[in-house]
């Protein structure tokens, strides 16, 4: 039985509040700070891109017990709709037969991820914004505005999830040798809608992601239960097609009519959307050391913010937290070594989907439409149907397994040469699923095994 | 003629100090800040690694007219000096015959480049901290204390000339998408000394960079004009021989007596030197923008700090100077296309010079030690001799040309993998100097050239 600590959350976001829960479960005394009032009396809406949980996700939360109250706010997608102007939709499935991801708002689950934290003990202290951390001390410093006398706490543990911009994680950055990173896309996103029909249905496939994929730019649209879809444009800020470009309504309008004519008519506030939800930035942030001695651990976004083009952002959050749970079981109340041990298993694993992820964009966005690559992954998965102990696919190993994502990067790497080698065959088009295809596999497999 | 400006540069360093005098020269107004006291009155010393100037340096200085007052505080280097235990001490030339890098003791210097600032009539206003820039308008804040009153100051433009942890980078951080990283190395150094003998003459050869290369760790000395030289003692913070072991005396002295032998003798002062210098980090910093509209821009290690294994870092930012210039000469009053163009093309080149400094250390500690890699560089230099056009050494590229960083980046790239082929030659020690090791790498480049 390990003792009791008193530990402060800063950030009541999903990954707080699922260590929260965690720590409640063994025994702790955990308080969540947070600057912004409590989600579950505002309205959330604007600026998100809706959650795909895989199994990591899943995992952690069965861990800790409350995968079943989430599953009933998700709903299951196993396959890629992809949407190309003058050409029926094509669909793609994402695995296996009855594997698939997992559509969710945000906003709809941090809510409950709140009140399951509160029912299993957690005391949420909103609007009490932490100004400063003693790391030496687990000290934080709150107070709702900067120049109001501010209170002076004393944990024995203090976890930074504060997202991507963390004030905890800027406190480390202070010190020497904080390694640090924060890299913006070109490219931004703005959040719009397509509303149910009126019945209460939905006005396309309920069980797909779906894609528009023009090269440069590109929409997705992701279910929710009432019926809607939350959709994201992720456009360039500057130049052609960009929104510093799109600055009128005619504009806008006429935009979507030559790149997603099929989608106006399903987007009825697309105008009002569009100019009043904001243009978001996607940032990767990357630092090292997570944690200082056996006080204060960052996880989630504000140890390894990631571009959310693979759909593992929470789910990488997640999975520190069950990583930090398993690394307790081993050494119980020795913190300096659970501390130690998680930053340096987890920091390889973080950059790693750091790299998929922000490669992903040109697979979704330019890929996805390329008939070459749809060739290739059908190629791909006829082989990974036949020897499953071969082939794991890429997006397989990081959306439906919990192999370490450092290994998926490495192995998704070689998987990619071999495949670079098989597309060169004579006549692929036509013998893409001949014996000799697979026996070329088989041999480059074996050429490059380790 | 150009109109005249009031510009204020924060920081009073040599960049800072170089952008003073060109700017001057111009028939601007400029006013210097410095949080610290002006280095003139005070003693500098005990964290410094002594500079070398080379050609970039020394033709910033030539156009801003200051370079004869410079060269009489150098002293000329032409060749390493490379110690390595129980042998002779081995020399390594530069260049060719008249090529050489010059010593300077970092704040003879800076004290110099302030006078000539002030000659050139710069206002330098000292013990000034700068607490904060609003971009917008180019205004300034500074006071002595963070909570006495302070100062608000408008210009027509701000250079953060504040090095590696700039307080006017600091503030262009705080805006979205603002790219930046920080990354220290494992390494730290410590300045050490070796005094002049009591006749003023150097204790080593003065003409040397030298270097005493160990692997993990290396000593090298670079000469001063007062027959002493400034030595760093570059190593690992933590681990074997690391100078978080080396914390006694008596640990300092056995190390030095088992690796560096020979300079226990000249290095009377060791042990209190060692005890009271500090042990410094090393960092490499990239940003970007390194502009904000017409107003203001960073320059020198405010924009692109790099490790010292090139000798590089000054050079680099008297270059962004003379860069800044010649754009100034081409487009007049148009501030904001000057600091457009600046960004644009200096950024390629000061992370190309940011890779190769990195690099270096590998080079300095390791390889100069390494027969083979003593033999590649005979080989390297007697091709380059006979054909000039053909063989521009790295090296060389870097500090006896004015050809862009990255270009020497991507030339250097290109010839190790010429030499990499050359070295696999069936006996290279025997017949390097062949006719036909000679024409292999003529064949070798032909098959390499783009």
């Amino acid at each position: 039985m390990q003792e009791s600590k008193r530990i402060a959350i800063v950030g009541s976001g999903l990954v707080g509040s699922l260590l929260a829960i965690y720590l409640r479960n063994r025994g702790h005394e955990v308080d969540v700070y947070d600057r912004r009032p409590d989600i579950r009396t505002i309205e959330f809406s604007g600026r998100s891109i809706n959650l795909a949980m895989s199994l990591r996700g899943w995992n952690a939360l069965k861990e800790a017990g409350v995968a079943e109250a989430v599953r009933k706010l998700a709903i299951r997608m196993d396959k890629r709709a992809i949407h190309v102007v003058g050409k029926p939709v094509y669909f793609q499935p994402y695995g296996k037969e009855g594997e698939a991801i997992y559509s969710i708002s945000r906003g709809v689950l941090n809510k409950k991820m709140i009140d399951l934290a509160e029912e299993a003990g957690t005391r949420f202290l909103f609007e009490s914004k932490v100004w400063d951390v003693d790391l030496p001390t687990a000290t934080i410093h709150t107070g709702q505005a900067e120049n109001e006398a501010r209170e002076a706490l004393a944990y024995d543990m203090v976890f930074g999830a504060d997202g991507a911009f963390s004030r905890v994680r800027h406190k480390m950055q202070r010190q020497g040798r904080f390694n640090y990173s924060q890299e913006f896309l070109q490219t931004g996103y703005k959040e719009l809608s397509i509303p149910a029909n009126a019945d209460g249905s939905h006005r396309l496939d309920k069980h797909s992601l779906h894609i528009w994929p023009r090269g440069m730019f590109m929409l997705i649209a992701l279910p929710n239960l009432d019926g809607s879809f939350t959709c994201t444009l992720f456009m360039p800020f500057e130049g052609k097609n960009s929104f510093e470009v799109l600055n009128t309504e005619s504009k806008v309008r006429q935009f979507f009519q030559a790149y997603f004519p099929d989608v106006i008519e399903v987007m009825p506030d697309l105008l009002e959307d569009f100019f009043r939800n904001p243009t978001s930035t996607l940032v990767t942030v990357k630092c090292f050391p997570w944690t200082y001695e056996d006080k204060v651990a960052l996880i989630g976004d504000a140890a390894h913010a990631i571009v959310p083009f693979y759909g593992q952002g929470m789910n990488a959050g997640f999975e520190d937290i069950r990583v930090l749970n398993n690394l307790m079981n081993v050494h119980g109340d020795d913190w300096a070594t659970v501390f130690r041990s998680y930053q340096a298993t987890r920091k390889p694993d973080a950059d790693a989907i750091a790299e998929l992820s922000f490669r992903n964009f040109m697979e979704m966005s330019t890929k996805t439409a390329d008939p070459s690559f749809i060739l290739r992954k059908k190629i791909e998965s006829r082989f990974a149907e036949k020897y499953p102990d071969q082939w794991l696919p890429l997006y397989s190993r990081v959306t439906f397994s919990e192999r370490p994502y450092a290994e998926a990067l490495a192995e998704g790497d070689r998987q990619r040469a071999v495949m670079d080698e098989v597309m060169k065959t004579k006549g692929i088009e036509d013998i893409w699923d001949s014996e000799a295809v697979e026996q070329k596999i088989l041999q480059l497999l074996e050429a490059t095994s380790s």
